[in-house]
């Protein structure tokens, strides 16, 4: 008699981002002639740059001629560019990585849960709240216990290691999804001291790190003393590049990490060899063309216009006098709604015709909060942002 | 204290075919004026046909035009090619499946290995031996009791169930790798009834489907009654369409299978959209393109190019009256070596310069087996087996 997995019933029934998206359909199915602006999920609305879909358009006309032709690549990843994330490490943050610590995947939210694999069912996770919810749930249909560390008004949503804490795994999110805060490196280095003193393991998802402008704070754990003991860092292409629909991340796993005498990176290897097939050839093109000069260029184009769009949803809530955090260093602003969560999207779905996200989806402590996203054009994000002030007034 | 999860120690070191490429970049180094022909991994060699590189590179340069970019697609893939894949299973095996049962991902490797997910750690996992090293591996890796069904010379490398065979999840594969031997229609059938009066579930990997040519041999197990109860089916665009590096592939969760009142299809789509977003919007139109008039046209022709080698295979095994399965349906061919596995890898290497796969390496059943793929040039295939013959006349 097969047995389904039983922590797959303790999950809610759908993932946040399909109510959501549920909600504005039906929305709009409804209302036709109401247009809504959708500043929710967190995706890409600029095109890929000119040089990596060169990159993509080259290697897919490669795929097409037997002298070049790829068939089965490494699973971890491609030479050519694990080695160009080695560089991109150098240059963001000064930090000396090796190739064979970068594993290439199809993207950040695939690898964070699949990590989740090579740990015993017995580890505590502790996940900051409110936090993008693949963290908790991927756990949570493992059945592990879960912690939780409270972000809110006083510590800018940025939770810090306390007296008493415990547990063995924790995750950071920096800049944070759904609130766009950012740890300094001071911050980040008592994270580091606690893991090590208390043989923890940090897993840090910088998928953001690119919108940090602030040169005092740190892109990558790695920038921060002994972080190489402890943390597993997961980033991705899709907001730095645009990647949301092609598809590329990378983990990076340090060689000193060595637990019950046992390398972790070598697990990692030997997780994805056996469950992965490595990223597509033609995909791993474009992200190359990314860390190139060209594409570095155009890409941080594109994140200055979201982050223009960042500063008119900030300046619109300075204006009508609301709290948030995020904005500066991220494509995420966190606002403090003054009533439900929910209660606030649908009244702004039905009221401004604007959809955000609501902040008791990310966890208990986002009751009371809305995630806006920097993802739209100028012109949406200015109409919404009016549209959203008059919410305010009322 | 992290604590890692142990199961991953019971797995051999390294991965079947991580150490069959070790073994001959050695040999190559250390002998490089003797070229190694390679008929070991299951590789494709031909290049993507014209019609998937023209949609590949259309789908590149749209991706670079705001009207026509793409960001986040459904996790479970297009609609676009999901409608194309319920149309081949028309076509193949008059299959009538809704669009909603079938989830597009990067191959199947991953989707076997990830469907583990859905279980609870207690089923006793039913695999043949010998088999795709995969099934066994990410089991072990759950710490899960595995109960081995034998391929021998008796049954053809085809095991069936019999009496009081104890088990909730059974894995078969058709055409077999490494065997290429194709279960008959009639004996799924017996598979099926006993699945579903046993109440397991079938977990049928159809990866080399495409390669059946005798009509009267299902290609799909949902061509035999009763499968839409009991079955999922694996299948890939790598074989099919020489996607090995290109990377799609998808798996049929139908709706009749409930489990403890469970929709097993909902729980994989909940599992989908909580640990992947999805594979890359240009690969999914590459995969379009496959099940095209001109794609099926096209990629048919490579599998009769690579169908021709396992003839040129079988013919020269006869010729010396080596044992032998598959060939006909597959491009696999699995022969009696007569000797220890990977005393014939060595011998075959270092005397024929010919890789080919250790049968041993699939299971203890293959023991004294070797497997040789159609995959090379007919003129590297001619002459391996001139080669070989040699060896076998010794």
């Amino acid at each position: 008699m097969v047995k389904i997995n039983q922590n797959y019933f303790a999950l809610k029934e759908s993932y946040l981002f399909s109510t959501t998206a549920r909600k504005i359909r039906e929305y709009q199915a409804a209302n036709p002639d109401k247009p809504v602006i959708k500043m929710g999920i967190g995706d890409v609305t600029k095109p890929l740059t000119p040089s990596v879909v060169k990159a993509l358009e080259k290697a897919s006309a490669e795929m097409g001629v037997a002298e070049t032709f790829r068939g089965y690549g490494d699973e971890q990843g491609y030479a050519f560019l694990r080695n160009a994330i080695v560089d991109y490490y150098k240059k963001i943050g000064n930090v000396t990585l090796e190739a064979d610590e970068i594993f290439v995947a199809d993207g950040a939210k695939s690898d964070i849960a699949n990590f989740t694999d090579l740990f015993s069912n017995d580890n505590v996770i502790v996940i900051p709240d409110p936090v993008y919810p693949v963290y908790l749930d991927s756990n949570m249909m493992l059945g592990r216990k879960i912690v939780y560390i409270e972000g809110n008004e006083e510590n800018g949503f940025l939770p810090m290691p306390y007296e008493g804490l415990e547990g063995d795994i924790v995750y950071l999110c920096s800049p944070n999804n759904p609130t766009g805060a950012v740890y300094t490196r001071e911050q980040l280095k008592v994270w580091v001291d606690f893991a090590i003193a208390n043989n923890m393991l940090l897993f840090f998802d910088a998928a953001y790190e690119a919108f940090i402008a602030d040169k005092t704070l740190p892109r990558s754990i790695y920038e921060v003393e002994g972080a190489r003991k402890c943390a597993v860092e997961f980033c991705s292409l899709s907001k730095t590049a645009g990647f949301t629909g092609t598809r590329c991340g990378y983990t990076v796993v340090p060689k000193d990490i060595e637990i019950e005498g046992r390398s972790l990176n070598k697990m990692w290897l030997r997780r994805q060899t056996t469950k992965f097939n490595g990223t597509s050839y033609i995909v791993q093109r474009g992200a190359e063309a990314v860390f190139g000069d060209e594409g570095i260029r155009d890409c941080y184009a594109n994140i200055e216009y979201y982050k223009e769009n960042a500063r008119i949803i900030t300046k619109a809530l300075d204006e009508v006098g609301v709290w948030y955090t995020g904005g500066l260093n991220s494509p995420y602003v966190w606002l403090k709604c003054g009533m439900d969560s929910w209660e606030f999207f649908d009244l702004l779905l039905n009221d401004a015709q604007v959809a955000g996200t609501p902040g008791s989806g990310f966890g208990k402590c986002g009751e009371g909060y809305f995630r806006l996203t920097a993802f739209n054009t100028h012109e949406n994000t200015i109409e919404a942002m009016e549209r959203i002030k008059k919410i305010f007034k009322k």
